[in-house]
């Protein structure tokens, strides 16, 4: 311990958990420090590098508040998220695939009853989604509690307008009886990841774009099923294959159907163009999947 | 890019990196993308492990402000930071070892002259410190800066007593012609670093004690020669063998001879009992060590 060497300080980092009694919290901790260390020594960190690294932490810290949450981005923009989500749900034959859930969540959003509008004046062309939510069976899940959030036709969600004082584009539904969901959202449109943070600086000196491709975040939660994070993404986005967060998966590409002025799904007259997307989830069964289900 | 899985994340964050400008930036990112993704797999990371990680990290930030850096500590009690000296300081024969810089340096502390009490009205018993700065052929540094920190005799720093109006336990000396250097301080004692953000919650769960053993810290710069950053620490401390963030080293153990009341080194007679430190710091030639020095 008088004598710590590049390589005899991992070993000494080790010892000192020696006695922690979270054999888990034991396992990740250690893992992450020889990680850590290995990281380190292979590129021969330098101490300008080390302070830079505490610095760029500090600031993702920092940026951080109940609205923005700086260090789920740059999990995200370093694959993290998206690893994350691989590790804790390997794709069934015919489940729904999770993607990233990212940081724009927001708990307690509206609860809005089925074909409500869940926009609250967000601008965008009307989208009209119907969607149903099936068990791996076939079977209709009724009595799901739909969790949907987007942005708007700027590419902004409401937590990213200071001026707003009521939410916009996000809204809770429940399934019917025939696990069926229809509501009315805005046509979403690909954005820019916020660049204004220590995330936007690490993108911009990489030269990475902060482009994701159009989408509507889902999150559906089930009695016995397993809670479903996950994405529908718009077709033909140009940022398909170079989303900013790693999240697209092919299966999670959606149709979303440009319709000339007239009649909506919802019996109104359009006046304006409008987009139709019908979409199908299918829920693993609970326990059928990683360790890591149902914590959010 | 629209089918990744847990291993296939990987390549696809490193292949983001393509047109990365700064090859040392792309280099160093990579790596960390790699052993980040490594540990993430090794563990099977689980997502509430992901956002518990999300959570410290971010608090970690938060707690940080111009006088708190708590992730400079969270750097040091990983091993981390003794790493990244031991990496960039590969001990020579004769040089004075580096060891960790901690959280507590403040920039632009007071100016004293040879002699003076840095002590600024701290409370310990007094320490008379009496040191030479030398090259590595035994040459005299002369007109080094030497920056002096270190804690009072209730184990806290200047920084951490928000009432404190003034500096206290720290200053910035200059050797003399000789490469001399005396000044008066406080004894220093053992101390638990700070125990109330993130960091202390990490050692309490994993049953690790905060306490650093008694030390003064050094930071001597001189024109033709490596910075160096180190402490000395104080002979016969119960923590020189478990020092929280691993920053002992044998070669920096002095002995802090205590003396009765009677005539101090600087020609006062003291009252009560004092302590006297004889230290030798020996400087390397600037360009023989790793590169990152002086980038402090």
């Amino acid at each position: 311990m008088r004598n710590i060497n590049e390589n005899t300080i991992t070993p000494a980092v080790l010892e000192s958990l020696a006695d922690c009694p979270d054999p888990r919290l034991k396992e990740v901790l250690s893992a992450l420090v020889r990680h850590l260390h290995d990281f380190a020594r292979e590129v021969k960190l330098t101490e300008a590098e080390w302070m830079a690294g505490i610095q760029f932490l500090t600031a993702t810290g920092q940026k951080c508040d109940d609205k923005r949450q700086e260090f789920i981005l740059l999990s995200d923009t370093l694959g993290l998220s998206t690893l994350n989500v691989a590790l804790n749900h390997a794709k069934s034959s015919q489940a729904t695939e999770a993607t990233v859930f990212g940081p724009f969540h927001v708990a307690d959003a509206p609860q809005f009853e089925l074909g409500d509008d869940i926009s609250g004046g967000a601008a965008g062309e009307p989208l009209f989604v119907r969607a149903t939510v099936r068990g791996p069976g076939g079977e209709p899940v009724a009595d799901a509690v739909v969790d949907v959030w987007q942005a708007d036709t700027e590419g902004l969600y409401d937590v990213q307008r200071a001026d707003l004082a009521s939410a916009q584009g996000r809204g809770v539904l429940r399934t019917d009886a025939e696990g069926r969901l229809h509501f009315r959202g805005v046509m979403p449109v690909a954005y820019p990841i916020p660049t204004d943070g220590p995330v936007g600086r690490m993108l911009d000196v990489t030269r990475r774009h902060p482009w994701r491709p159009a989408h509507v975040h889902f999150m559906i939660v089930a009695p016995g099923y397993e809670t479903l994070i996950t994405h529908v993404f718009s077709d033909g986005d140009r940022y398909l294959d170079s989303d900013a967060v790693f999240g697209v998966r092919s299966s999670l590409i959606g149709d979303f159907v440009r319709h000339p002025p007239g009649l909506a799904p919802d019996g109104s007259e359009q006046a304006s163009d409008f987009h139709v997307l019908d979409f199908d989830f299918v829920l693993e069964r609970a326990g059928t999947v990683g360790a890591g289900n149902g914590v959010r």
